[in-house]
């Protein structure tokens, strides 16, 4: 599951008037790419959520736009687990841009630090510890 | 109330890689349109909601594209209370152009069905009479 | 390229507040596969705006919400052309949700009239011969 | 024009299942201000666009999100210029919400940098002085 990536089509919902993607629109391939992997290593975040209590939302996060994506594009998004302590998960995320046949492009990077919260009061919980160990082997 | 107008401006986060509004954003101009005629009539969607357990969901709507907005215009969305049966409200709407001196342009039309429904089981309920008598006076 | 059907994942950025997927973005769903089906039939939008100067446009639509998405949901969205005339191009569709074993729901249905225009001037232009041959095969 | 605030309502397109505004959509509002700070200034985006050829992207940012916005918040969206360099410039943002009688709650921080380029080459161009000159002012 390391390398783990993820393939998202830009559609004309993800662009704006510059003709590129529109910055915000970035976080949502992220997120995907984040949820997939989430649900590769068998966390469905809906389970979680009614079975546990428990979600997992942005703490913070730092993104580069490097190049910008266009209309059509097909991109792959990269998850990478770095580091887990108590109830926070830092992770390091790419998009790239595959053009056949020249090498892949970097679009943009970002670090995304997430925390596990309860449902109700949105205070952290520390991350159980079934969801941390198949984390900890990812990292 | 009649003839509630509420004014919106076209930011980038609202075009697409054509150069104008995507299509489905005209649908959050017309609910923003929608929420605040609720509001100055009195009922607060927050409220409604966690008092009453009840919530307004859209059951079928018609949307006709005459002229493409652009990033920049400034818009005028409106709302006109047209029939209320049982759960159910039709509202007519328009999005407008304005752009001094000249007249205001006619953008987009919708009708909209919305239905009120319970917050848990999406079944349709009644609305309450006290929201009832409030719309009629605007129909 | 009959029962042509694209498969949609939910993700948190589809969803709002009342638990389901935001009204406007089944708009969002029912693109993806129109655009996905044109691709299908290998026409890439991007290449008939830049070496054509034309780009389909929504002109009127139709949507029925009968039942509502949810997070995690996977959906299939169908695309069927109806009819041909000069510049337009009436199509038909359905958002399905599966969940095995059951058979899938009918979530939304949708009738669509997109209009292929100049890019510059976004007038009415009747859609090139080489890609009408091609949709009169599929209606 | 320093200590600039633009309003922003959020309405049910801003949230998501979790109850809470979407992380993505918090960039549309620092964006609504940054926008609405330059039109204050006296610089409309679609008019720098077309007769100067230049356009402003997001280069990079970092967020934090310390407390949740929810459906019907009435928030307060600051922009203020730190920095400008050449091409770039810093800016720093926060999103505050406001509930009468109580003090205003500070949900988000974000250190944006913009920069100005081409719009047909996306190339970084230096920030013309009548620009320069306005925002200097306001560091």
């Amino acid at each position: 599951m390391k390398n783990f990536q993820w393939p998202v089509r830009v559609y004309y919902e993800d662009t704006d008037a510059g003709g590129v993607v529109y910055y915000a629109n970035y976080l949502k391939f992220y997120e995907r790419a984040r949820t997939e992997k989430l649900r590769a290593l068998g966390f469905e975040q809906d389970r979680l959520r009614q079975e546990r209590g428990l979600v997992f939302v942005v703490n913070s996060l730092r993104v580069d736009y490097l190049r910008p994506a266009r209309f059509n594009d097909q991109l792959l998004v990269s998850a990478d687990f770095l580091d887990l302590k108590g109830a926070s998960l830092d992770i390091d995320q790419e998009i790239l841009r595959i053009r056949s046949p020249s090498a892949p492009e970097l679009l943009s990077k970002a670090a995304v630090r997430i925390v596990c919260v309860n449902i109700e009061t949105f205070k952290p919980r520390i991350i159980p510890e079934f969801i941390r160990n198949r984390i900890i082997d990812e990292c």
